[in-house]
């Protein structure tokens, strides 16, 4: 490990192809492999551009020093090697490899670190635990399939940066110590030291500040915006996640809503080559649950839910008629050619449904010469099967699964089996990219647990102009001004118009049960704000972290995150979170309570 | 403020520049000002873009109801108005409004807001308190020079990316939940719920994240990213601040240098037409010091110190005598042209000086004459003075100021008062950038209260490669390959080298007083990583606040960010810090003491 001759890189792997053959190189990088011929000994060489063939071989001119140190490498140490551009013969030429018809005969080199053998390949496709890579982030982010996830994270961000420069907007930097919010999620908290028994709160979002921009003129704003969220983590949730921000002034919501897809469209096309229509399908809120039981459809296949209301009213059988007399619904939803599964397949679709709250499914199986077979063929006629069947648009080989409950459970139940037999059928090609808008968002919900009106979005979501009066009358009827957009089941944007004025914010505050003293104390400000000259606006955000997911193929969120916690908030490579002294809790004035 | 017609915006007022005479356009804005002559109402309308005037003349064509809204119009009401762009007659031209040689003369108009009186003119230059400005902070962002400041950001920013976009460097995210790291300033704590008693802290720096990407292969790593340190805020500190932080492996200190001269010149010369000279200067840290006094020193002006002691040897002058034998200095400063102070001029030199540990200040003032006046003309001939003179290649008209007292006290006052002059005396042209790098700094300083040696930079610095086995022997002897960009008396920017094997983090901690255990306990899975195969690698980073601060001539870093918090941490907008509930608080496991 000398350090006493210094070697400084001056190439990187990727530039020897380019690099005459016979010029000299400096590379460095990290041991991919090394291969002992005792006279002559061959290492891999790994950079963050690629690899490339290094020869030892006093023969052809390494040092004696050199060919010592080569000796000794091993996977993973760090050199710096000068050495000659060579054309390989013909034989030993590698296709696999990139710069398989070259390799590099060393002069000199310079072992700048050993290495301890790691805890794992450093290479694609190996399986290894999570909480292993996790502690041992810095190696597993060595793995070629990490940095390809991590560069296009780059990228794609850097792509939604150019396109929004382009268009007139300001990048604006917002407080990540601010102050905790009502009505959201659940905030984390940043004690002050200055201000004892106070705290400051980590943003869910920069909503408000967004707003305040726009009151203060700004127009067109955008933030690579670090969130926080101090939820029970779900497998797939970080409590600190990116967004893309977005907030403009005097645009309508469909003109924000184009440029929106204009931006996806190229930035899809700039970073991954994939072409997308625009302008995308707009899908009702309330059509996405009646046809896909889902406010995010995948819509790379259809499978929509067949209404069968009106053929079964008047049915006799109980199972349908119950749910329907009780104002439930019957649909049925039609998984293409697989008309042949057997009793067991049968049993398991109905084992899937019934956590959603299904008693069960019946079905209608078509056989290729047009015969019936059906879990309902004692209760219903041949031609009233074949009514379902030709209702349903089912061809020979289909398989009709009808559901019949409260429509919250049919639509419940039915998307997600929906979406797990396209799975099971192949029917989600990841190389398709289909986009849409869902909109026209119930703008409230009534939460049992609290006994009032809570916001679908949050509370500065405007509603349809002509919805704004039953506000007061009757809010679960009011439609707000809000969208998501949909890739593939899952949604990567959501945003709004918002409300701009004062009274409009008022009556939304009494919707959601605030007496106007507690609206102010909450949201005093921003009701101040819209007093001084606000202009309407609207956005929108994106989920970063989701999108890089989604283009990159990645299984999970930690896939596209450089450092991830762990479902419980654990940060396995730095253990964090972690104690702390006595003497940062007193300056706090803080005490942990004893359980 | 009817919202049933809807009219929605469709061009920026800078657009009616190109717009021809006689086309229609609708433009959304803020009332500037509204001057009413009885049939007609002129109303400036201002947005983002800029200001032009309005014509509400209903023998021009102006609707009914559009006079009957300009009526009421009010300063900062916002409106959005269609209507016709015409020439102004040569006798109404406004030579002072860029678009002052055509009006809109409106059709319609929509009153989208109204807007109480604001606390303050939305103008630039007015005198406001500050206090003021930030409660109504959205208010104050309209302002045009507010404007223009985060403008400048956003283009700052923007600029240092594109250039390490271009130069193969990945913008990587790194956590902001992370661990309490001891060896730096006091943490921000955020206590974990789903772990009772346990903390994250909130990253001083992403120093330790952007050293394990170097170990994971990632060459070139850079990040604008939110630092947080709760100290005690000086006038001009922020709890939450702004960094551009770099990191590269593979590459000397000289080369990264090279590069960040390169980033910087090509940033200035895209964002501002600023042409500056590289390779920048490069000052040595004690050569900074005794020249400057200083280790940022401003080169705007040279004002170098002149060492006497040579001159003084032997001098039996208590005042000079005594401190030089006591290992001190006695060192001058030439005022240029100022040899006409007054008494009380000279009197509050030696009151500027004072509070730097310096009793006082002699003084030599060379007349235009030549002749010499001077405060110690009693203990020192002709010759002698004459020789201080030459020896301080004072002119005629200069004014030679004299201290004497230890090293740090001289150079901290001479330091000061350097500044103070060079303001006083019009030196400090804010139009000339002068940079320079400070290199050569000591890694260690000895911390009296602590009784032990502390990082200057920080514990993960590198000593000079020669310097390596001082580290056990004499540790306030070893010099650090850390570097400063200084830019007109501030640092902008502060890296270093990283030391990167483990032996030598070892010897490091054990010279800050660390046993093995304590080391490997605070920072072991960075022991750990350099066993892995650690590249050698370095980095810096920039403040950027401080970078746009200097650019856009403001006054305070809160000028150039858009929600910044009081010396006291407060955010006087939001009302953050603030107390929350008790069940928040359960929830965090957490209790506040009583005082």
């Amino acid at each position: 490990m000398s350090t006493s001759e210094r070697l400084i890189r001056e190439h990187q792997i990727e530039q020897t192809l380019t690099t005459p053959i016979g010029q000299v190189v400096t590379l460095g990088g990290w041991v991919q492999r090394r291969r002992d011929f005792g006279s002559v000994i061959f290492v891999d060489l790994r950079d963050r551009s690629g690899l490339v063939q290094l020869v030892f071989d006093r023969a052809r001119g390494t040092s004696e020093s050199a060919m010592a140190a080569a000796d000794k490498l091993r996977n993973e140490f760090v050199i710096v090697a000068r050495g000659t551009v060579a054309a390989r013969d013909e034989a030993s030429i590698n296709p696999k490899l990139e710069t398989g018809h070259i390799e590099i005969v060393v002069h000199d080199v310079v072992v700048e670190n050993t290495a301890k053998n790691p805890p794992f390949y450093i290479q694609d496709g190996v399986e290894v635990d999570e909480t292993v890579r996790l502690r041992y982030r810095y190696l597993d982010l060595r793995r070629p399939e990490m940095q390809r996830m991590l560069m296009l994270r780059h990228q794609v961000i850097r792509a939604f940066r150019a396109f929004l420069d382009d268009n007139g907007f300001i990048e604006m930097e917002t407080p990540i110590l601010t102050k905790s919010t009502p009505e959201g999620a659940r905030d984390y908290l940043v004690p002050s030291r200055l201000q004892a028994g106070e705290f400051y709160a980590l943003p869910q979002s920069p909503q408000i500040f967004k707003q305040l921009l726009m009151v203060s003129g700004m127009e067109r704003y955008y933030q690579v915006a670090r969130c926080f969220r101090d939820e029970d983590l779900r497998a797939d949730r970080q409590p600190e996640f990116t967004q893309l921000d977005i907030e403009t002034s005097f645009l309508s919501a469909e003109a924000l809503q184009s440029m929106m897809e204009m931006m996806v469209q190229k930035v899809l096309r700039d970073v991954a080559g994939i072409e997308i229509e625009i302008p995308f399908m707009r899908l009702p809120y309330h059509e996405a649950m009646e046809r896909y039981g889902s406010d995010k459809p995948d819509l790379r296949y259809d499978m929509a839910f067949v209404n069968l209301e009106e053929t079964l009213k008047g049915t006799d059988f109980r199972v349908f008629a119950d749910p329907l007399a009780a104002g439930g619904t019957v649909k049925a939803l039609v998984a293409p050619g697989v008309a042949s599964y057997s009793r067991k397949q049968l049993d398991d679709l109905v084992a899937f449904v019934k956590p959603y709250g299904l008693k069960g499914l019946a079905y209608i199986a078509v056989a290729q010469d047009g015969g019936m077979k059906s879990s309902i063929g004692k209760f219903f006629t041949e031609e009233q099967l074949a009514e379902i069947v030709r209702v349903c648009e089912a061809k020979p080989g289909d398989l009709i699964l009808i559901a019949a409950a409260s429509r919250k459970e049919v639509h419940a139940a039915l998307g997600a089996l929906r979406v797990h037999l396209a799975e099971e059928l192949g029917l989600a090609d990841p190389n398709v990219y289909k986009f849409l808008w869902v909109t026209d968002f119930p703008l409230l919900s009534y939460d049992e647990e609290e006994g009032r009106y809570v916001a679908e979005h949050h509370p500065f979501t405007m509603p349809r102009y002509e919805d704004v009066d039953l506000l007061t009358t009757s809010p679960e009827k009011v439609k707000a001004q809000a969208y998501d957009m949909v890739l593939n089941g899952f949604e990567i944007g959501g945003g709004s118009m918002r409300i701009y004025r004062r009274d409009i914010q008022e009556k939304m505050f009494a919707a959601l049960g605030f007496t106007p003293e507690e609206a102010y104390d909450k949201f005093g400000f921003l009701l101040d704000a819209f007093e001084y000259g606000t202009p309407p606006h609207g956005g929108i955000a994106f989920g970063i972290d989701r999108i890089v997911m989604l283009l990159g193929h990645g299984k999970s969120l930690r896939d596209v995150i450089a450092f991830p916690k762990t479902s419980s908030g654990t940060d396995l490579l730095m253990e964090a979170p972690s104690t702390v002294s006595q003497a940062q809790l007193d300056m706090l004035h803080l005490s942990i309570k004893k359980k």
